[in-house]
């Protein structure tokens, strides 16, 4: 059993959390935020607030809260910037969204969420077609652009006295881009940003800006940003965490749990059909094919992976996968999800699972934001570089060694961020073995 | 890390599987071993036959069959024998439940399931109300019933020239029993059975019977059986692994993955209604609401085991939960739950999870069957008696050690039962750590 | 065709609506009238206020709203008035359902639900077992009662200066009563209700009161109330309009409507489930099984009317037709109700249809009180008297002359209500025939 | 009341049916109608063959079947033929599409099956690109074409002895093509034939012969085809009726049923969004966008003319309305549809319905096909010609007059239906008025 105590700087100062795009996203964590510091609210869907974690054996009892067990800054600590190429304060951002009850969940902390205005964005309408804005940097070429968020981050911190600082994607999908020679080292990224480089997106911009600055960066969208060997060199280099892509919050969450369902009990899949209605800029994005194609590529890898059709191909050599989006305004930012999944069992009979799934986007993505925030920078103390695969429970195309497959079984995903934690404290793993209750 | 090899004894000759009841689950098992025999189906649904198990490292690659791996008994080791109120022959029993297409998946058979002929059951009407039957054992008292089942368990296995035996309860729910005093030791229980005590329904009897032979028994209903101090006495006493309560196959199967995935995300949970519907046999005799009654237990147990209200009392203090099943004969024996779940996310917004089951019920139970009785014949030969609480991945309501809660969730039954086998060849236990692929 | 006009008096003066029950359904009639009054709601759902007709061929383009075409009553003549057994305002009664927001649709109209205190009731809890309340009235027997509400209702007229009055039951489910001797004549009613006979319910006690005061009365509950010869007899005496019983407002609206569509087509039914979860104060009295069964009832019937077994033995001789309701807090007002119907087509193949409807109670049912109110007042204007079959397009189980079947099909209840409004007014029946277009 | 008796043909003879396209629904209809000539079957769907029709007053009980009370060709005197670019017979065609069960509906009425071969097509991949085949016609221009369908039409007649003929469209859904100057007349079509103009579909040289051999013409797609005013022109001229287009039969045909129900209830409607699932040959056609906007365009009319956002601006100025259809070929030939339903009712609160219809194409379209041959030979007997707008009830996109709005509320369509059978044989006009019931 692995149970070595390692060093961890301390939680101390403030934590500074620059988020990219200051939207729907955005605008929830940051007045959630403001209302659980006043005790107005409870970070309900934070594991780093709310969850526990088993340690030693279920006779016990030991099941510390886990922000008590691990060194994690405390919600006070935090301080909130953005960027965005609208201009709209946090305040103005939440009300439009339409996500957050105004009398309850804004106008108590509108004197905060109106502090908050966006620095201008490095955005081009060539990546996010769908989407529009004034509030935007202009420089010579995209190594100058970099430059300028590089400022951006230290006048920030200087700023807020911040003695650490996260900086985290909660903007759009960019349009899909394949990795190319541009990204196979860090020399030849910075190149190509100084060439301006059409296969470098503003997500890359951001990423290279935060690293260089040494400051963890958090892909919460499927842009392909920090999963290219350059950015790996760049965070290894300066010794900072990167994770990513793309925030596990509803349909692909369900996806990743009743998949590893089918495969733990061997029932066969034929098909399975996704479709997904909402109504918010995000919906409104991914009616862009090119948008949606980042999106799909993320969508649709998560059953390859978890029913590994090589090892079972009787069971899933060869099921039909669709993954439909689908802008409906009558929803508003109250996504839906309806799937239908056709297995089969015994002998071969049919059966279906139909799952409804009445959710709302930006609510189940703000804890996910919160939480990463949090143990980024608990893994930037506790000097763990690079990717961060342990964090892989709140991806849904989750960051991995290039020897490994990605673990998207969200059970897989969950043991390895607690035994994760539970190595860092020097506790012993959990395996749920167990025998030795039942001897003598 | 725990890699000590067990002596497991091999898997030599015949196994001889006798089922309580030959209804719509045992004949189609019996027809599905028999189909698979002649490499005219595949076991799908069975871990034991189709799984496989990861040995060491990701980058290792070595993952076998868990067949493969742990000396199991072969499908062609099998022998089938039942007992059943009604005296209709494993064909016959087949033909009217309506599980099985005729012509693709009886016929075939057919020679092979008319041959088996129930022996006359241990049956009383004021245990299972809607159900009738004259194929039916008459004794004295309940501890004479017990001799006569000794007795054609002894019989099965001269005739058929039986290595060992594994006896399986796959009959109907019987009315709703609490634990008593008759149930505190074996003498008590002897002596209740002597006595005619009425706290000592048919299901007791078989199991008594089973592990009086040293017969591991396993038991597929909510029926208390094996899950009382006098029982696991006997079983120790005797040497002889048990296993219980009421196979996990469809609502209950989604429930352990869907509440563990809302406590692994930490969203909190206001009502969970689950309505079924089904119009086989199961249906009739769950129209009774003293059997409902077991059932209703086991199916309601399951969500404050996983959930913690106590160590969540905010997110899952007070939610409500309902569990209804209705008879509706249009559906056969083909099951359909709904279930509607009331979660509430970030700052308590509430969303809604509906989940819409089309299942059949003996297809998803057949496999279960067979694998406990691959499994539990296992544990007899490798020294492992009383409670087989590594086979909770099977069960609605898992028996387990007195000290313990059971354990519920789908994915710590199955990393309970694949470290288990793990541990019991030897090799090392998985926990998922993972973090020596990112260290240089 | 018909088109002799009607004598109708004018809709002159106030008119009085006195609501037995003062919960969510009358609350929430009395804060839309009130906020429509004021031009801030629409009235959706009211066909009497929002609704057209067609006149004349499809050619003329004549098709006034029904308001303008009929004389109705208007809104701003309605004056509100109640009986409940809880004192609660009909403010504080609209607060505690839960039905409407608070800003937007009960604050802005305070201080005239404030004014609303509800009358002492005839309240009697072997008829409603799980409510309680003290304001009731107290009287020596059930006769005695009337006379109080009779009062009551006079007291009204006056104190409001109505000219006309209207009593619609917007209260509880009562236990399931069978017709009797007492309910056979207006003579054997009268005597039971002297003798306190427990035949007599509280809902006849302001049915009777209200017919003895020529005041139309509206049932809007399944009780039996003025579905008895007595009440019949009564209303032809004193000239006034009855009608019930049991607002149609979700689950079975949806029936009536798919029902017609699966004889329309031919379609067999093989089996109806219909389940519903509610966590209102109706769903709490419908826990009590006598009050369910006066629901059940009401809600068994309608497809046995518009499938006709009879006349289509093959399709609709033997369907299975289960209906439950079941008490879910998490749900509050906000009904959903969970429809499974197993149909068959061409050669006997079998289909399924599921529907999921997320509705609000109240919210259906407060424009069917509104129109009923309206209409009723109509129907005593222009004479109409006795059972008015004309409005069964409001009710699950509309009242009807002796010699016929109720009318169940929405789309029949239509147009007969219309072909109603057109022969009131002298206008031609519409009968869709239209070969006129087609000829030369 | 219009109570004319009209002169009609008796149905003498043989009636032969010949299907554009012997696929799917061809099969379906075909295999089914001999099973219910040999009594295997019963003719479930078929209002022609199992409804019945009320006459007078509901008291006077004369409810007689359809088919017995309107002169129709009975089932044993049809004759089957068809045209189709695949050279399969119908019993290989049925056993392909996999609609029917090959031992209880092939099989038994194989040698019959066997025996209709297609006669060579008009095909043209232009205008359905998914497809191909090799039993086409060749000729040097589409009138030329057309005069060969002519000669078939003849040759069969004349081979099979019968007396008269219908033709319907089942096969698959041609390109969008806009009405143009080709279509405006009898002379400009038949120059675009000659010129081989590519505003000539293969549908509309059918159309072309069966109308010039003076036989009526049904069209089961969406198809322009009979649509244009040369269409209607030729039909006027040779005397023959026509109808259409594109069967009704899934969740269209719910569509026009909860659509009107909204109307009658004055629930306002914010977005419906529909998605399909299906796998067979048709799902495969649609995949192509130019089919599936010939399919949209239909499927998309049907709110716009039901709830006629003219009238109703508040309730119906401002829906979403979306329709998807999605090739899946786990579902096979079993369509399945999904369709959320966004509404709101009082004050504008809103709710949702869901509908989950697992249906399948082919059974429902089968006796639509069956009725709607019967029903058009009886207009022809009937000296009916043109547009049959009656016929609407079994189309999405029915044909109308020029001057008017096409029906989609089936309740209407059905009302139009039945009241056009009374017309046609002398009976009362049926309008549900029924005041006379409650006079002294």
């Amino acid at each position: 059993m692995e149970t070595s105590k390692h060093h961890i700087e301390p939680a101390a100062g403030r934590l500074g959390v620059l988020t990219v795009g200051l939207g729907a996203v955005a605008s929830t964590v940051i007045a959630g935020v403001e209302l659980i510091r006043r005790g107005l609210a409870e970070p309900v869907g934070s594991l780093a607030q709310m969850g526990t974690i088993r340690l030693g054996k279920r006779t016990e009892g030991r099941v510390p809260l886990i922000r008590d067990f691990v060194p994690l800054a405390g919600i006070d600590q935090l301080v909130f910037g953005a960027w965005d190429p609208i201009s709209d304060t946090a305040y103005e951002a939440a009300l439009k969204c339409g996500v957050l009850d105004r009398y309850s969940h804004i106008e108590p902390v509108a004197a905060e969420l109106k502090e908050i205005e966006p620095m201008p964005a490095v955005f081009d309408q060539n990546y996010v077609r769908r989407l529009d804005g004034n509030n935007v940097k202009s420089k010579a070429n995209k190594l100058e652009l970099a430059e300028a968020v590089r400022k951006d981050i230290r006048d920030f911190k200087a700023a807020n006295s911040c003695d650490r600082l996260v900086v985290i994607w909660c903007a759009s999908t960019e349009i899909f881009i394949e990795p190319g020679p541009a990204h196979e080292s860090l020399a030849a990224l910075e190149a190509a940003m100084e060439a301006n480089d059409e296969s470098v997106p503003p997500s890359m911009i951001y990423a290279y800006a935060a690293l260089k600055e040494g400051v963890p960066f958090i892909n919460g969208a499927p842009n392909l940003t920090t999963d290219v060997p350059a950015m790996i060199e760049l965070a290894n280099e300066t010794g900072v965490p990167v994770c990513g892509k793309d925030f596990k919050s509803g349909q692909t969450l369900l996806k990743t749990v009743l998949a590893p369902m089918l495969k733990a009990r061997m029932l066969g899949l034929e098909g399975w059909y996704s479709t997904n209605i909402l109504g918010n800029r995000d919906g409104e994005v991914l009616e862009d094919p090119d948008s949606f194609r980042s999106k799909e590529v993320t969508k649709l890898g998560v059953l390859e992976h978890v029913l590994q059709p090589d090892l079972y191909p009787e069971l899933y050599g060869n099921f039909h996968h669709k993954v439909r989006i689908n802008y409906y305004p009558p929803r508003g930012d109250n996504k839906e999800g309806w799937d239908n999944i056709d297995i089969f069992g015994w002998l071969g009979y049919p059966m279906q699972i139909k799952v409804n799934f009445l959710c709302r986007d930006s609510i189940l993505a703000a804890p996910l934001a919160l939480d990463l925030v949090l143990f980024t920078d608990l893994a930037a103390r506790a000097g763990l570089k690079g990717v961060q695969e342990w964090l892989s429970f709140y991806f849904k195309s989750p960051q991995h060694a290039p020897s490994l497959y990605p673990e998207h079984d969200l059970f897989i995903q969950q043991t390895k961020l607690k035994n994760t934690l539970r190595w860092l404290m020097g506790e012993e793993q959990i395996t749920h073995l167990g025998h030795e209750y039942y001897e003598d």
